[in-house]
């Protein structure tokens, strides 16, 4: 189909968008994709004896990200980066990812000899799908008054060994992979760079690259996730997407335990605060718990592992999670993201 | 859980909505999903010989729905329906439904003794998931600008025997199920009551809401499409979303063939016109061919199934499809739905 797919691509529209999008991504078998982008479902195989995971990611602009601060290939990264954060958290291997995509038209116009803005996007989406072997195998376009990207991740993983945020115990250890607030430094700094402007683009200079990358890129625990669960390590996992202290109250809520953070433990993120590693969000490192008798690695698959506090038995009257600082213990409520809030 | 959901339920924000879903669609296995919302991924399982279909569907208020005159049940529905249709056109069971939603914050208030929007929308979507005994297994929620939803389905089919719509040979009759144009007509129906108003909401008359339920409540052909593949019927299929005119166009060109239209014999919906049939979209009806040799039935589960043309050999310097009508033939260009056109 590739001819017919060029020939789309010369035309205007969503044919031609979706033509350019396919000839991309390319309709060869895989790993599990068995039938790609161009029909009404796309066809997925999995191995005997595993199960699938599933999840979906929305960003919205203006929620998520800003067209006047993010990058394209920034944005395209991000959203497919989140899909693949959630499989990371179960242990699970990517088989695809769907991308439903619904966009102003003016970011699907190449405007003078640049590339337009959808081009850019997906060049940051399936450069990380490329790196992360995930065929984009599917999804949807449509004009929207506002730019949203809806990533779906199918991943497969062992039947009964996915990595759940139910499992952990009391007397569990409390760990985190490499270092937490880079992200909400790094938003804080690109704020600073935009000097409060709302509206105007600019470009990022190639010097502040470094410090923004935990912020711009960041880099799904894929290999650690899978890690984990063939070594059996781990009791409970999740990732970090809405700040530590929110997403732990998650893992305590569905654990039914309480838990306990040692604050001078923090791996905390380069330029990052106690505050941002704490209730900053989009991390996307793992939290998992794993008992008292395993000797955990100092790193998995080249990131750092540290553990930063230990699981408690839930007490009626006591908040769920503490934090101990040198000054004595307090409640660590959450702060970290929530919407309609 | 079913405690800490309620609990959840009587607070504000996003954890209350997420508690609210998560207590109405339940935890329990059913169906395939051995883990459903509440951890970073779903947990699917299919059975052995079977590979997954997969699909999404983007819709974006004021392109695919209209807040001031879609009752929120209806936009629920038809969500769920676009989704399911498609796997209708694979011949594959529904195992699971995934749903991304973007909301601005007054449509998950509640206003009075009266249901907040979010509510009656999840009604609508829920009713169908249930008759078509598809669970809710996760999804996404966010503040957004304009309202969107991004439908996610998991189906099984058996591996090898999905219908694609690339299957269709020069020969092949050319079938639909029910009848075409019955959505558009309800729509232009719709688009009369509100009288022109742009903003203001009104509520249907309840003598009208049977003219109006091809619009506002289509039924995806799930069991007609399971029916086809099982008996081995259909060389190629589609459901129709965007028009005939457009869709049949898409499935030419997978196909590598043309088509010839009898518009004597297309089976023409409730108050709808020749040109609605042809080119309105969102009558959901599967559009499918087989060979001349089959003996295909009047009807299929219920539904009235009706041959309307052939398939023909492509030729270069000719139109792909064509329409035959008591004036003779002319080419039947694709008229349907296509957005950034």
């Amino acid at each position: 189909m590739k001819s017919a797919d060029r020939e789309r691509a010369e035309q205007g529209g969503e044919l031609a968008l979706l033509g350019r999008i396919r000839a991309r991504v390319g309709t060869g078998s895989r790993s599990g994709v068995r039938l790609g982008i161009g029909d009404d479902c796309a066809l997925l195989g999995v191995r005997a004896g595993e199960e699938l995971a599933v999840t979906t990611d929305l960003s919205i602009a203006g929620r998520h990200f800003r067209l006047d601060w993010h990058p394209p290939e920034a944005i395209g990264h991000r959203t497919l980066a989140r899909g693949l954060s959630d499989l990371a958290a179960m242990g699970a291997r990517p088989v695809a990812a769907f991308l439903s995509l619904g966009l102003p038209r003016e970011l699907t116009v190449t405007h003078g000899r640049g590339r337009a803005w959808v081009e850019r996007f997906y060049d940051g989406l399936l450069g990380l799908a490329e790196k992360f072997e995930t065929p984009l195998a599917g999804g949807d376009l449509a004009e929207s008054p506002v730019a949203v990207a809806d990533i779906v991740l199918v991943g497969a993983v062992t039947r009964g060994q996915a990595l759940l945020r139910s499992g952990a115990r009391a007397g569990d250890g409390i760990y985190v992979t490499g270092r937490l607030g880079g992200a909400a430094a790094g938003l804080e700094k690109l704020s600073e760079l935009a000097g409060g402007a709302r509206t105007v683009k600019f470009k990022i200079p190639k010097r502040l690259a470094g410090d923004l990358a935990e912020h711009l890129y960041p880099q799904p625990r894929v290999a650690q996730g899978l890690w984990l669960r063939r070594k059996g390590l781990a009791t409970a996992a999740m990732d970090i997407s809405d700040g530590l202290s929110t997403d732990l109250a998650h893992l305590c809520a569905e654990s039914k335990v309480g838990a306990e953070i040692d604050a001078k433990a923090l791996p905390i993120g380069y330029g990052a605060t106690l505050e941002q590693a704490l209730h900053g969000g989009e991390d996307y490192e793992l939290l998992f718990t794993a008992t008292e008798a395993v000797k955990m690695p100092g790193t998995i698959a080249g990131v750092a592992v540290t553990k930063i506090g230990r699981v408690m038995t839930l007490r009626r009257g006591r908040a769920p999670v503490s934090l101990v600082t040198p000054d004595g213990a307090r409640t660590m409520t959450p702060h970290g993201w929530e919407h309609f809030a």
